[in-house]
């Protein structure tokens, strides 16, 4: 998708496409170039429209790295753990597509506004992609257990942060944990295994 | 998937494959053939095995035509409506295969068990499948905003259900809500709409 050379795209002329449809919010995970030469993967929430969006919340090395490079690689990944460890953990690795990634996108990351929710500081970005490839495609499944892992993460995220109950955390924890028991597969309880390990839960 | 004549086929040979990769339980869609002569879709939750099995609750539709045909279609969708639809609503349709189908199979169903939990009688069913399908497929994403609806359906399933507590029901209800208000498409919103029509949330 880069045969065109980028001087020749006009500034409405994209040089690649998004590698899926993107619709409301679609997680992902990014990795971005940090100082030490190593790629930091984090997850990241897109938004849909033209161009498409992206929030970091507080002084992340996603944050840091985007500015320092101003790029950076949105993965689709479809394995929780590897999800759980971009969302929760310092996760590092020597290049720049992971291996679980099914489709990629290179993109330029370009701060638009900043702002502090509940005492956190926010910064908005515009992503558009200069490169993207879709390494492998299946049929999508509905699965309770993985959705409860991700919202495990997103509620493990939030424990101790000002704005946020942190007995409704708990109890929502506690509901996804049970989720996962009844519905999840191997994956996904190695993956609620980590949300402990990575959190204050 | 059929080349092998039934006939051919020892008692541990399989006729047909699942046409996805099955772990923990996958929520999915059967259509059954209705003694009205069309087909009844309803959400299914399948448990990975060998076999494969799944649990129907109550007198449904489906448990009644499962017993009274032996068979049905179990299909994988990605459309929020209408897994919402088959979840909480009557829904009949003239084709035993939906046009939302990402994959399907036809399965033979065979009761093994049944039980009461909480009041709620339910049945046992190991599915085999004998023919099946990979209509499309598409790079998997995490959508929460998805995820949300389908834990909405759970929980608007199970209002006014013996073994619940209604107001634990109720705040998932509201914090589903707010996730697709936040995370949401088009079709997640109007999936939600369907399960407020659907249910007495």
């Amino acid at each position: 998708m880069t045969d065109d050379p980028a001087g020749a795209a006009g500034d409405d002329e994209r040089v690649a496409d998004w590698p899926v449809a993107l619709s409301g919010v679609t997680e992902s995970v990014v990795t971005t170039l940090g100082p030490n030469g190593r790629w930091n993967a984090a997850a990241l929430g897109l938004f849909a429209g033209d161009p498409v969006t992206a929030r970091t919340w507080g002084n992340t090395r996603t944050k840091r790295n985007f500015h320092r490079r101003g790029e950076g690689y949105v993965q689709f990944v479809d394995d929780p753990v590897v999800f759980t460890d971009a969302a929760l953990s310092r996760y590092e690795v020597d290049e720049p597509i992971l291996g679980e990634a099914n489709a990629w996108a290179r993109v330029t990351a370009e701060s638009i506004e900043t702002g502090t929710d509940d005492g956190t500081e926010w910064e908005q970005w515009t992503l558009e992609p200069v490169d993207s490839t879709v390494v492998r495609t299946e049929v999508p499944t509905i699965d309770r257990g993985f959705a409860a892992v991700v919202e495990a993460t997103v509620a493990a995220s939030r424990l101790g942060v000002d704005g946020y109950d942190e007995s409704t955390l708990r109890d929502r924890l506690a509901h996804y944990a049970s989720v996962v028991d009844r519905a999840g597969g191997p994956r996904e309880r190695e993956a609620l295994e980590r949300v402990r390990e990575h959190s204050n839960w």
